[in-house]
């Protein structure tokens, strides 16, 4: 009989449904002042960042969220100079931003500084860009950030937790008008919106209240094996530009995995059940 | 503290991946002469059909999966008349074949009796068209059939189970070149073929071997939030029709939660990592 350790890290993504991986070796484990904070060492996935017993990104599958997190949106804008990443402590969106040659400066306001130690130290494919020139990290919870810094950002990027514990406010219609008033005046931004299948009174809520503030809002997907039932949805709001209007024959080639000029219009194209939620959230 | 059974279904999606559903109760459990069968009524998917440990479909993903096997293929066909459907015993893929009103005949061969017999008992809402007056359905090995059948055919859809056990010859290139035989002059066939995540050996030697018998091969994707990573990938060989030169504006409307005439062009727009999966396999 084999008598090698059955290590299994299991994740209750739903009350009913479970996504469990095998470890190689626990990295790391912490109560930071916000949350319960693991790096584990997977045989599927390699490096995983856990919070709140939730799997945040992993070295294998992290280009998926965080392509798509930050190129759709750069992509959108005309000439994004200043970025704003809440959230996010990995580092995985500010590596993608950083890759646009017009950006000049990105704050980076995490709530939880532990977040970005231990992805310092055990994700580095994944944080490397945290020590580019051009990125200023900031120790702060982003709805403050938000409300003290009017008219500064181009592009703001919300790469946040689930809606329960210390990112529910970043899912609050007061929030999105907090933003509003932080983003110039052809500003936009961009949120993680969780799962069309599981979060299905969630999406048409944050539809509704994104809608409430910004002229032009559009969802998108893209597919995370690592997120309950892989399909994730992600939501812009926009002042001026419309990310369908795009001339993708002018997006500059990168180096990237997932995210393409035809993803960039691919990925807005709604299946029906999906397409129900904007309804039921007013469009 | 509650007292309540806690009873969880585990498929081991990979060596080291596992996703757990909780079961309110198992409806069905049988060894039949090909393999493991249960029906599970779960809390999160409702109905669920598991094949050797698999899960095949339930009641509240299936759409996903039996509508694109079915409906991309049959609007990229001109007139669609005669279908063959291998395997798929629950007979979901059946259900959407049958939507279609230029069909006139659906041959599904499905090689386990058993199969079909506890999807109409447990899973009505999927087998409900088994008893359409066009359906003919014929318990045997799907590779005899194409066999024994030349020029038979316009569409023949592949439902099969993973490329392990009863279904291993379905993945096949003498299979593949046996599919072309027993298609009409401008048929054509879909295969499911795996996740880009998990079976990055296999698909670039389907893709290879499909091209080989095929003028047209294409790969599209959907996401199916119970097999392994979401994301899937669907394989079509094609004589003639080139499912990306359809006018999707003449797609008739029809009854659907993931398939429309906008996702049949956007879900073979592939991101880098799955494309580069078509340039090993020789595109």
């Amino acid at each position: 009989m084999d008598q090698k350790l059955q290590l299994w890290f299991t994740e209750l993504q739903t009350d009913d449904m479970a996504l469990s991986c095998r470890v190689k070796k626990t990295l790391h484990q912490e109560e930071t002042p916000f949350q319960s904070l693991a790096v584990l060492d997977t045989e599927q996935f390699g490096r995983m960042l856990v919070l709140d017993n939730v799997i945040q990104t992993t070295v294998r599958d992290e280009f998926v969220y965080h392509e798509m997190m930050a190129h759709v949106a750069l992509n959108t804008h005309a000439l994004p100079k200043k970025v704003l990443v809440i959230g996010g402590g990995d580092g995985g969106v500010v590596r993608e931003v950083v890759k646009h040659r017009s950006v000049e400066k990105v704050v980076h306001c995490e709530i939880d500084g532990a977040v970005i130690e231990a992805s310092r130290k055990y994700l580095p494919e994944i944080s490397c860009a945290l020590d580019d020139p051009r990125v200023d990290i900031v120790i702060d919870d982003g709805i403050k950030h938000v409300r003290e810094h009017k008219k500064t950002y181009d592009v703001i990027i919300v790469d946040s937790t689930d809606p329960v514990g210390p990112a529910e406010g970043l899912f609050s219609a007061s929030f999105y008008r907090s933003i509003y008033e932080a983003l110039n005046e052809d500003g936009l931004f961009v949120a993680q919106t969780e799962s069309p299948f599981f979060n299905r009174d969630l999406i048409p809520r944050l539809y509704k209240d994104i809608s409430a503030v910004f002229p032009v809002t559009r969802l998108f997907l893209a597919c995370v094996p690592t997120y309950p039932g892989g399909l994730w949805t992600f939501t812009m709001g926009s002042k001026r530009y419309d990310p369908l209007e795009v001339d993708i024959a002018g997006i500059p080639q990168m180096d990237t995995k997932y995210y393409s000029p035809a993803v960039h219009r691919s990925c807005f194209v709604l299946p029906p059940f999906v397409e129900e939620l904007l309804v039921q959230g007013g469009r």
